[in-house]
């Protein structure tokens, strides 16, 4: 594990948890110095930790910043380079880019752990933050099925179920669905606070948690959007189009129907994508069809549930 | 209590906790007949209901829909025109502008209480709704600060505290902390189901917190929204301008720290003002300053926690 934030700590424990042996590099001190004392096999020291991944063929875990990928690949690459390695970050596209910059895309298999708190550090990790959530694993042209398949194999015993898709599919979805939130939920609060204490003092549940993300560090924030620049662009223009003409509406008949009812019925419709009964898939790993397969489960909605023996187990929703 | 859905029923119920002698009527069959079960003194008759308000000098408690107030207004003018009423409606000029064409303002208080569920009905309804909650009161012109002071002292017995504005803050201020929440979660949830199944999947924390509301009858939702139309379109312009400025840094220089800084500062301010220290003041409701008193105490982010005898006192956070 390299890097012990909230999502790296987390998986660190998660991992121990499981029976896996893990050991783990951080370049923050402090974190390195809490994981020590509670009993994790962590320090200070990339490279150490990574001739022992190469010692151990382990499954390193990048758990850094977008931005520190490029300091850490070279150094995987160097110390390393048979290993398999993932990674975590929220922006795929670009941390593709960087793994295509210094290291071997047939080895790399892009990840992103759909968890999270407001919080940071190893201090802020648990071992079952993942438990029940949605992990992210990427297929792209490059991607190897059996390396795809070991290091699936590894996130679900985190406890999260792995959803198989492109990188760009990631960056486009999460833009929509986690990007783009962070935006709103900024711009309320500070429509919010313009309204003075007395907004304050009003606000209940629906600005509570409309605006609970902007809690979040806004450093990593931006990080997740400015580095999703590419996917999120067209749909915060798609949001603008939809609150624009909900403006006119408003103005101009003084109806706001159209965006109140298809918006009722669109969060209805998802719930009900999550309800619907479940069908079993199997996909052999090894095969030349295993992209299009893993892909096409995700697109359904559907996740990988099992990995054994080059073959992938699936659960995908019925229409 | 004259309507007996999510608020009236809480109401109804936390007064008769409280030890009022409460009745009501409704126009709905189901939600008497289950209000009726549950051993409250309720019917669908409007005109006994305020005839009997009548003979007991009861405040009366319009807890009907916006639309309604039309159709109720006259016969409280005609059965018990002496009798202070009061309202729930989540916008509160269209409310007074109603009172107004078919009563007496100086017999109203205007009044809405900030707590909700997303469910609707007697049935939705529970005692402790308004636990903690502000519950705010208007203050305008025509109110008379005896019968200001009556109707607060009824409302401080369900536990919500008061908080005094005019109708005009009330309606500005709840636009920006209810009222466009609802239109982001709405655009939110539309946005989300645009990316598909996927999008349900990896749908995590930031996603379901800023679409809850969505979830809400879209008929309430228009209701309060459309009738708040005047308030609300300054600041649905308000929030387009910082998206759309947020947009064109982000397509121009990729940064968007004014946006994400800016709203995090502003949710942090928001959540100090709330346990900034606090000073009691009392205020003369028989006097000529009442209403300037009152609404200052609102204007700094202050409640109103206890009347007796003419006396309001008041709790304000020191700046």
């Amino acid at each position: 594990m390299i890097g012990l934030g909230l999502i790296g700590g987390s998986t660190l424990r998660a991992l121990d948890a499981a029976g896996h042996r893990v050991w783990g590099a951080t370049a923050s001190a402090s974190d390195a110095a809490a994981a020590t004392a509670d009993g994790y096999d962590v320090g200070t020291e990339l490279v150490p930790a990574l001739q022992r991944a190469a010692q151990e063929d382990a499954l390193i875990v990048l758990a850094v910043p977008l931005p520190a990928l490029d300091t850490v690949l070279p150094h995987v690459t160097e110390y390393a380079p048979n290993c398999l390695f993932t990674d975590v970050t929220s922006v795929q596209g670009p941390a593709r880019e960087a793994v295509a910059r210094h290291a071997s895309l047939s080895r790399y298999v892009g990840g992103h752990p759909m968890a999270g708190t407001a919080g940071s550090g190893w201090g802020a990790g648990r071992p079952d933050l993942f438990s029940g959530a949605a992990w992210a694993l990427t297929v792209d042209t490059e991607t190897d099925g059996m390396a795809w398949g070991r290091v699936a194999s590894t996130v679900l015993d985190t406890g999260a179920v792995v959803v198989p898709l492109t990188s760009v599919t990631h960056d486009e979805v999460t833009a929509r669905i986690s990007h783009l939130p962070h935006l709103f939920a900024a711009t309320l609060a500070s429509i919010g606070a313009d309204g003075g204490p007395l907004a304050t003092l009003l606000a209940a549940g629906s600005f509570t948690d409309a605006t609970r993300v902007a809690a979040t560090n806004p450093d990593l924030v931006r990080a997740m959007t400015e580095g999703n620049h590419e996917a999120l662009l067209p749909v915060l223009d798609e949001a603008l189009g939809r609150l624009g003409a909900a403006r006119g509406a408003l103005a101009s008949t003084g109806s706001l129907a159209a965006l109140v009812h298809t918006g009722h019925t669109d969060l209805q419709r998802m719930g009900e994508n999550h309800s619907n009964p479940r069908t079993t898939v199997r996909i052999d790993l090894t095969a030349s069809t295993a992209h299009e397969g893993l892909i096409h489960v995700g697109e359904q909605g559907g996740s990988i549930t099992a990995v054994s023996e080059g073959l992938a187990v699936g659960h995908v929703p019925q229409r």
